[in-house]
């Protein structure tokens, strides 16, 4: 169902060999977790990018450290490409085997390994969802709020250094990985941290790992920091005449340094598209969905605050939501958009944006893009972690038809360009993969793409981990 | 007064030639902006560390970055260390020419370029201090959290990854840097982000950079993040019949995630020297110093919360402040420890320690420091980050006793031994320098040492960013 190579957008790609001799050797050491079946390949060789390129020779299916050392070694013998493998819920393309090469999928190592709650960390194998997560730590009290749109895993959220909802108040991965277990090019294990909360122990490995999307080491464990279960929890959802109004009262409330947890943004558009998934009667207006955590006292102090800053747009139609099921219901329209949006457009493919912009940049960035995108009359979907500068278009492309990638893309272009110009960044949360190689110049410089390669170059020398994913060398 | 070196501590030096060519060619282009002066090269070649080395061939005056660019190109040539100065407050030897080179001093790069308010950020030169800067962006109503003991730079701050006693609220400097400019060992100029909040392009230069002491590249620019002035700050001391009272009372209210701003501990014997140095009349037990940052109600909560929590272990004596004269006064106390240990031992050095460990781990790894510390009879002073797990002893040691500094050194192991085998750090924030290489490798392990040395090597292929710092090549 994927569309065809465009390969316009995609580096040369380079199919290197994989020679018998390490498929055999793979077989050796791993058996029947040795797959180079077709049907297995090809689930493992695409994402929810809207890329396509030829399946993996082969998919290990690793269980510990050691598996997925012996099958970096093995690979590096034979100069053969390694591509980690999740859930496969990448945007962006990094799953795909564009160089050929081994898949190791590590969604069986998904113990939670230690939880230490009286220190408010966990440390996890790398194939963890989020979801399996905070439903294994229940009864501490604690949480973990990063919260992507899927059920990724948290090696993969580790890799592209992910956010989502909560990120407004919680940080990202940046901010929440304590410590990574990797297996490096060469296939030695190392770790890249302690449990201490901070440390000035040398370079920060922990974060060069995050958001290197696999191409410096594979993440065979992490360890995340947790948060107590906020004491209250109120969310609302509120709707605004226009996008600009929702866009100004978040502004407000960013500025004015209300520690709101969670602060969406979602188009009529898209509620439109949701109400038809999911069977809901929301008011067809753009729509901010609300949350606030803290004391009852501190909750209500927040939430008061932010209706008041919505009056002054607007806003109207606040609806509340305290218990974890009326909660669950309001987020169901966010947590939906994406399928709900897919599915309006029967057989489409979405090409997701991901630029974020200083706060007070906003509303120039979104309006011009929001205005660009209904001329083009392309159909979107349009959702934001308004309350950290960054939204996602979803354009909703036919893959057989190259117009209609052209016209997304082209937006995107003019959308990226604009998130620049404004000081901000060509992705926020997604990662560079395939899709973004010439933004990460453009936004970043030559200069530091060039450092990029060559702590690549140092780290890989045969270029294998993930090659062709952030640059080309 | 510094100390003669401590040749059993420092890794092995090389003084490399520094060639009058180089020398002339630094004239030429810096006139008297470079300065052969034995008195200045002197004072650029010692920090507040107990090491002491020859100092640098030159200093350069760096004025804006081209002229830090010019000189490193002109070092590069000759192969020739660099090594960054900003205010000279480092604590672990990084400002010293173990190698010899010159000193940049950036000091005069001391302009805050962009106050963004609206953004809640601020880009300023490195030799802007931490002081300066809330001095100059006061009328935004915003401020600059991070403070270590002394008025540093935020060049040398970004440079060591520090914090200080706001971290355990709002993060350090890995959390609060945003973007750098930054001059590369070949003297390129790279800038490694952007102002958006988040960020997943490409790898994670600015993370890489922050805590790389000066031997990745020198640093022309930091942006970082501001926070709103709370609405309401109280501030209390408290004091307890014993240190694990005092340990304890943090670490409940760190587990019941209290947003506390400061929480610091201050022991009965530095109270004492306190009291003399600055004559004020408080108790001589353990104490913690605390401060609540926001609204009125909410400051007003966590207060009553953690005085719960005190109580529960003996905790009295409760003083409050919350006007910022009377919050002065208390944290004077704080602020003053450093300088009131010095000058209680005339003509002594501090052999400053620096662990830090999870927050469950942090009385294991205090009181059994500080019965080693009471047993060895050297006289310290004792402070700490506690919410952090953070804690600092000062060893005041006589640099004219070398057994006084092997005594040091030895409580120093046994307390970095002890931190680890709690999965803490060696340092919390002072960095590495010259003085805990060994301690590095034991707690990140040879391979992550390595990996390191290999972006060390790609990145400065001759080896001339402040070389000798960190780990030797």
């Amino acid at each position: 169902m994927n569309a065809p190579l465009a390969e316009h957008l995609l580096p040369e790609i380079h199919q290197r060999e994989t020679p018998a001799a390490l498929i055999d050797a793979l077989k050796t050491r791993f058996a029947e977790r040795c797959s180079t079946a077709l049907v297995v390949r090809e689930q493992h060789g695409r994402d929810e990018s809207s890329f396509a390129a030829p399946p993996p020779a082969a998919v290990i299916f690793a269980e510990n450290t050691a598996d997925v050392a012996d099958a970096v070694k093995l690979a590096s013998e034979y100069g053969v490409p390694v591509i980690p493998f999740g859930v496969g819920s990448s945007l962006e393309g990094h799953l795909l085997a564009v160089q050929g090469g081994i898949s190791i999928d590590v969604s069986r190592m998904n113990q939670v390994l230690h939880i230490n709650a009286e220190d408010l960390t966990v440390t996890v194998q790398p194939g963890v969802t989020r979801k399996q997560l905070n439903e294994e730590i229940k009864s501490t009290g604690l949480f973990f709020p990063i919260d992507p749109g899927a059920d990724a895993t948290l090696g993969g959220m580790s890799a592209t250094r992910a956010s989502g909802t909560n990120a407004v108040r919680y940080g990202t991965m940046r901010e929440n990985v304590l410590a990574l277990e990797v297996v490096t090019a060469s296939g030695e294990v190392i770790r890249t941290g302690t449990r201490a909360k901070k440390s000035s122990a040398g370079y920060d490995l922990t974060r060069l790992l995050v958001g290197s999307e696999g191409t410096l080491g594979v993440i065979t464990e992490v360890t995340v920091k947790l948060y107590p279960l906020p004491e209250a929890i109120s969310a609302a959802i509120c709707s605004f005449p226009s996008i600009e109004a929702a866009v100004r009262t978040t502004i407000e409330t960013i500025q004015l340094g209300v520690p709101i947890a969670r602060v969406e943004l979602i188009d009529a558009n898209t509620v439109r598209m949701v109400n038809a998934h999911s069977k809901l009667g929301l008011r067809e207006e753009p729509m901010l969905l609300m949350e606030f955590h803290g004391s009852p006292a501190g909750v209500k102090e927040q939430a008061e605050l932010v209706q008041e800053l919505a009056s002054g747009h607007g806003g109207q139609a606040f609806e509340w939501a305290s218990t974890p099921e009326e909660r669950t219901r309001l987020w169901t329209a966010r947590h939906n958009a994406y399928f709900a949006a897919i599915q309006s457009k029967p057989g489409c493919r979405a090409i997701s944006t991901d630029t974020c912009v200083p706060i007070s940049r906003l509303a120039d960035c979104l309006l011009e893009s929001v205005a660009e995108a209904d001329a083009s009359g392309i159909p979107y979907f349009l959702v934001g972690h308004v309350g950290d500068g960054n939204f996602h278009f979803g354009y909703l492309i036919d893959p057989a038809k190259p117009e209609e990638r052209e016209t997304a893309e082209a937006l995107n272009h003019k959308l990226v360009a604009r998130a620049l110009a404004l000081e901000g960044t060509c992705t926020g949360e997604h990662g560079v993969g395939l899709h973004k190689m010439d933004f990460l110049v453009t936004e970043t410089g030559a200069g530091a793409v060039a450092m990029m390669r060559s702590i690549k170059r140092a780290l890989d020398p045969k270029n294998i981990m993930n090659p062709g994913k952030i640059f080309t060398l």
